[in-house]
């Protein structure tokens, strides 16, 4: 009730009164005012007017489960969230959910993981409390070798809803960063469970460094924040439920081709990679290249020095250039 | 030293002197004297000679840890070895040891499961007490992509160790199972948990049905046991023992290519599919043709009636002919 309730005054631009709320949840007025002064504590500033109700001034940067729900205008992405103040990593979360039976579109979120894990078991530096940590689980009925392709997926639902609620020029590394001025803000991790043919469940990590006002000293260099970057705080809740709406979007394009062929020229515009010169490295291989783009099953494209062109499917890529570390 | 002491006396012709024993493993005469008594327990008819000391006369069907590790001449596979009398399934015990970071070769073995998964989330009838079900943890460091054919490898080591043990005609209905005259007797499982371009662990599960005495009215066209096909009752430790350690050698030809043209050859003359005629079943498509053998990658060759030759990867294929339900 409590996300209903701020929906319905954050969407209201008069006055919603106490009376009106009792009918309309079925609830008695002290469960009303309970509500509002819950709210309340958590930051937003609700104006109380006798014989008018209420009203929303000012809603700061709260993230719960409430503040998204009251904004998410989704079918099925996050309609189930689970909202963990802080844990150990919201993939281990989501994949023991997923293991449990969790339905199609779970969300795990949180602001803080003790645990964060990076590609190939790496930790992913999160112990602010400033920050996103949410994880999509998916039952995706295809093959299992196409899921990697989500990875991409969600870097352009990421990239994009972080210009469009920032205003900041992100950027996509391919194939599981957003950057912006050529540090990283967020990464992405995706992780399946799956028989041969058949995939038991996906689920695709992103953290995003939001307002964070100080990054570590030793990753200054490589990594920044959403607000530090943009000069102000950033809602939370309003960035994440817009990532996961775009990403249900998205997803329904994929899915209709079951690849990237519906979303591979806006990728391409985003692609921080795309023209620059990369340094590939693989397994006793290690050899430079101009980065094209990428082709509809999410390969990039270089051209190596000798004309040639070759489709790298993931790894490790480094972009030399005018970027640091990217 | 359970397992040290059925070894020894297994490996032993002649008598072992609780003596020997005692200082062989540091312990006490009534320590030994207790093994003896648990083994004697467990079935092992063991002659006990004042003087002379222990000999071993005859053992029987006992599947349990030790019964397995007196056995075992492995370098890694098995060489951590869970056992549980009975499970839900071993592939999810495995699945959550690999989860807490269990080591590459982890065996989870039980006599029954109670909530045993074929293919596909679909269940497998595994509530006899009288069968092998064991499920070996991995962690290769090869490309996702790759981990199927992990599923044709154990389905060699199951087949080649299976003829050997019980001089039995068994051969591999590709991709995942074993039969014996038409009849499936093992069905193989592989689930993997991964990153984009890294493993996690792979998980290969195998159940043998192995000394049922009846099948269930409704599988009886389909299934048989390796007791029911050779008349005699199968010692389940020596068969678990045999195929992990066949499946060591069979994996580390696996991994010298990382595909399958190591065992190839020996594949193929296991195949119960080879020549036959087989009818595949893909999405929205079904077609016949002509099975003629794998490739290296353990995609299945089918000569269609037109004469082409496609290659399949997975999925459901039936084979015709002879066989009923094959």
């Amino acid at each position: 009730m409590k996300a209903e309730i701020l929906k319905r005054l954050r969407e209201s631009e008069h006055y919603v009164s106490g009376q009106q709320l009792c009918e309309e949840f079925e609830v008695s007025r002290t469960a009303v005012w309970k509500v509002i002064r819950q709210l309340q504590d958590e930051g937003y500033e609700i104006e109380a007017i006798r014989n008018k109700g209420y009203r929303i001034l000012a809603y700061p940067d709260v993230l719960n489960r409430e503040a998204v729900q009251s904004l998410l205008k989704t079918d099925w992405a996050g309609r189930n969230l689970v909202y963990l103040s802080t844990t150990d990593s919201t993939n281990t979360q989501a994949k023991k959910l997923g293991d449990q039976g969790a339905g199609h579109g779970t969300l795990v979120l949180a602001q803080e993981q003790t645990g964060g894990k990076g590609r190939r078991g790496r930790s992913w530096a999160s112990s602010s409390d400033e920050n996103i940590y949410m994880t999509i689980l998916l039952r995706p009925d295809i093959a299992p070798v196409k899921a990697p392709m989500l990875t991409l997926v969600m870097a352009h639902s990421a990239a994009r809803t972080i210009r469009e609620q920032t205003g900041l020029k992100a950027q996509i590394k391919w194939p599981n960063d957003v950057i912006v001025g050529g540090k990283k803000v967020c990464g992405i991790l995706t992780e399946m469970s799956a028989e041969i043919d058949y995939i038991n469940h996906v689920v695709i990590g992103i953290g995003i460094n939001t307002n964070m006002k100080v990054i570590p000293e030793e990753l200054r260099e490589k990594a920044t924040s959403l607000r530090l970057e943009q000069g102000g705080e950033i809602r939370r809740a309003d960035l994440t439920a817009a990532i996961v709406e775009r990403f249900e979007s998205d997803y329904a394009l994929f899915m209709e081709t079951q690849d990237l062929s519906g979303l591979r020229e806006q990728y391409m515009r985003l692609l921080a990679n795309r023209g620059k010169e990369v340094r590939i490295h693989e397994v006793g291989e290690e050899y430079c290249g101009v980065a094209l783009g990428i082709n509809e099953r999410g390969e990039l494209l270089i051209e190596k020095e000798d004309g040639t062109v070759t489709e790298i499917f993931a790894g490790e890529v480094s972009v030399r250039g005018i970027y640091g570390y990217v």
